[in-house]
C-alpha cells in the first residue's frame, strides 16, 4: 500500500477540507487533481452508496469553457454526436475524437447560452486539444478552464437531501436536465446526472468559497438520511457499465469500439473532426468492442490490462474489474475482438496473479 | 497518509516490477503514470542521491514524437527558443507556450534526424496541443506518443555505473549531449541529462522489454557503488532550482516569469506561437518572477500555494518548499511580484499551518 505524495501539482479542491475531515483513506489523481476513492472500504462505501446518499468531491471533472460567436460551430466540429437540436437546460454525453476517430475524452456537454458551453471532462487535458484546434483554424472563440468545480450528490436518498437544501422544485428536474437553483442567496447550476446509477445530482459550483458552504449544508440537513462523504465507486460503476476514460478506452479506441454508437452520427454531422475515419469504421464494423465480462475466483486489483485468451489466441483484454457483493461474481469490463462478443463465450483471463476463467455476459449488471 | 488507488488509468511503467521489488513507499502521478517519490525517506533518499547513485523510473516523462517533412518547421512554431542551430546529438530545453505566451510544458527536445523529433514531457498532455495545432493548420507531420520510456541514472557515481554497463565511451558524452550506446545487442539512445544536479544520464528505452533488462544490469554491476532505486527528490530539486511544471509554473505563467529568458527569443523566431505576447512582455518586463526563498521554522508539506505578504500586501506565493538538511533552512521556490525580487527582502509566508517568516535569497542553493 503506497501513499501518495502531495505537491501543488496534484491540485487540491474546493472541498478538500471536508474530504479530509471525513477521513478519506485513498485517492486517485484525475486531471492532475485529487479524487477521493475510499472512505471506509470499497465494499462499505458501495453498500452505503446503494442504500443512502453521499456527497462526492468530483472537482476533478474539470470544465472547458467555449465561448464566443464561433462556439456552437466549434462544439459540433469537436464531436460526431449530432448537436443540431442541442438546447439550454439539457446535458449531452459527447464523445470527442481526433482525426482518426480515436477517443480524446468523453465529457458531458452543457449549453449555457447560444454562444457559451461547458465540457465536464474525463481524465485528459482536452483543453489543450481544443486550444490547438482553435489556434490552428483561427476561430473566434475563447477557450479556457473556468473556476468551476462539480460537487455530486449520489444515492437513492439524493433527491430528498438536495430538495432539503435547494427546495422541492429540484424534484421536477428530469434526468440529464439542468436548471439554476438558489441557496443562501447564490444561484447554482444543478444537473440531474452523476457517475453512478443510484440517482443523483451534480452541482457546478463556481468559485472556491461556495463548496464548503454547500458541503456543510448537506451534512447539516441530512444527518437522519445517513449522508456521508463518498466517491465514485469502482464496483458500482462497473456493475452499471459506466466507462472510465484511460481505463476502459484510450486514444487507441473509437466510439464504436466503446459501444457509443448512439452518440455518434458521422453520416449527419458533415464537418466533425474524424468523420471520414468514423464513416469507414461504421461501414466495416468495429474490430473490437467493449463487453461486460464476469470472472471466476479471486481477482487481484486490476491495475493493468489483463490479456484474454480463447484457446491459444489473444482476443482482448480486461480493463476494469472488481468483486461484486450484490452479483456474487467479479464484474469486469473488457475490450474484445470481433467474433468473441456473444454472451456465454468462455475465455481465459491472465490476471497479474494467475489465470482465471471468465465469460462474456449479455449486459451490464445494473 | 492516504494511499493511492491503482487502476489501469494510472499507468504502470516498464520497470514497475523493479520499483516494487525495491519497496517503493510513495508515488505521485505524472502524465497519468506512476512516478515513485520515496523509497526510504525523503531525507535518506536525498543523502544517498548526493553521495552514491540511483536508478530512477521516469517513464512518466512521456515522449511526443513529431515526424515528417514539416516536423522541423513545426518544432520552431511550438517554441520561442531559437532552434535554427538545432543539431542531432544535443538536448534542448524548450519552453512551449500558447498564443498568449502561457507555459504549456517545458520539455527537453531532441532531434533524431532532420525530420524526426522527440519532446520529453513535463506533466501536461502536450500531445493534444500539438495534435490540435497540426490538425488546425493542416500540417504534414505525424504526431504521436511513441513506446519510449526514460530510465534515469543520477548521482555522483552515475558515470562509473553507466560506464560499467555501456562502456568507457560514455564518459566522453558532454552535458546535454546524446549518442547511441549498445548493451546486450541493443542500441540505446543515452543523454547526459536528468532532473537533479548530481550528474547523470537518461536512457530513452524503446519498447516494454528492455527496461527490466537494464534495471537488472545496473543493480548487478553496481553493488559496490551502493546503487539503489531512487526518484526525483523534492529537497534536491528545490536546492538546485529545477522547476516543476504544475507546481512552480502553469498556463498562467510566461517563460519570462519563470526566469527562462535564455530559452526565449521571440525577436529572432518570427513564426513561433505566442510571439506577439512575448515581445510585449519582454518590452514591459514581467510582472512577477520565480525567486529562491528561504523560510524559517517548521513547515508543513507544501501541498498548495502559500500566499506571501509584505506588510498587508499580497505579493506572491510559495509553490514548492522542503526542509534542507545541507543548507540548514527550508528551501523554497516562489513566484513574486515585481518590486519584491531583491535578495534579503523579508516576507511573511502563510503556510497551511501558520504564518512563518522568510526572505528572498540571491540564488538557488546548489
Amino acid at each position: 500500500m503506497q501513499t501518495i505524495s502531495f505537491t501543488r501539482r496534484l491540485r487540491r479542491t474546493h472541498v478538500s477540507q471536508g474530504v479530509e475531515a471525513a477521513s478519506v483513506k485513498a485517492y486517485s489523481v484525475y486531471n492532475r487533481m485529487l479524487l477521493p476513492t475510499r472512505f471506509i472500504s470499497l465494499e462499505e462505501d458501495y453498500r452505503h452508496l446503494k442504500e443512502a446518499v453521499q456527497v462526492w468531491d468530483v472537482a476533478s471533472q474539470r470544465q472547458v469553457e467555449i465561448k464566443g460567436p464561433g462556439a456552437a460551430d466549434l462544439m459540433q466540429r469537436l464531436t460526431p454526436r449530432d448537436l443540431s437540436g442541442m438546447r439550454v437546460g439539457r446535458c449531452y454525453y459527447v464523445p470527442v475524437v481526433d482525426e482518426n476517430g480515436g477517443m480524446l475524452n468523453d465529457p458531458v456537454a452543457i449549453k449555457l447560452s447560444e454562444d457559451r458551453f461547458w465540457l465536464s471532462l474525463a481524465d485528459s487535458d482536452l483543453l489543450l486539444w481544443v486550444k490547438g484546434i482553435v489556434f490552428g483554424l483561427g476561430l473566434e472563440v475563447d477557450v479556457f478552464e473556468p473556476d468551476v468545480s462539480p460537487l455530486s450528490i449520489q444515492g437513492p436518498r439524493a433527491e430528498e437531501l438536495v430538495s432539503r437544501v435547494f427546495g422541492e422544485e429540484i424534484r421536477a428536474l428530469a434526468f440529464f436536465g439542468f436548471e439554476y437553483f438558489s441557496f443562501a442567496g447564490t444561484q447554482f447550476l444543478i444537473a440531474r446526472s452523476g457517475w453512478s446509477k443510484q440517482g443523483g445530482f451534480e452541482i457546478y459550483v463556481v468559485g472556491n468559497d461556495n463548496g464548503m458552504i454547500l458541503w456543510k449544508a448537506f451534512f447539516d440537513s441530512g444527518a437522519d438520511l445517513d449522508v456521508r462523504a463518498g466517491c465514485p465507486n469502482l464496483i458500482e460503476r462497473i456493475e452499471s457499465g459506466l466507462l472510465s476514460y484511460g481505463s476502459d478506452m484510450t486514444l487507441d479506441n473509437t466510439p464504436f469500439e466503446c459501444g457509443l454508437d448512439r452518440f455518434c452520427h458521422p453520416e449527419k454531422v458533415i464537418d466533425c473532426i474524424g468523420r471520414e475515419a468514423l464513416l469507414r469504421e461504421r461501414e466495416a464494423g468495429p474490430k473490437r468492442k467493449i463487453c461486460p465480462v464476469e470472472i471466476d475466483g479471486d481477482i487481484p486489483v486490476c491495475d493493468r490490462a489483463w490479456p484474454m485468451h480463447s484457446g491459444r489466441d489473444l482476443v482482448g483484454q480486461v480493463t476494469s474489474a472488481a468483486k461484486s457483493p450484490d452479483f456474487g461474481t467479479n464484474v469486469a469490463i473488457a475490450m474484445l475482438d470481433r467474433g468473441f462478443w456473444e454472451a456465454g463465450r468462455e475465455l481465459r483471463v491472465e490476471t497479474s496473479t494467475g489465470i482465471l476463467s471468465g465469460r462474456v455476459v449479455d449486459k451490464f449488471w445494473n
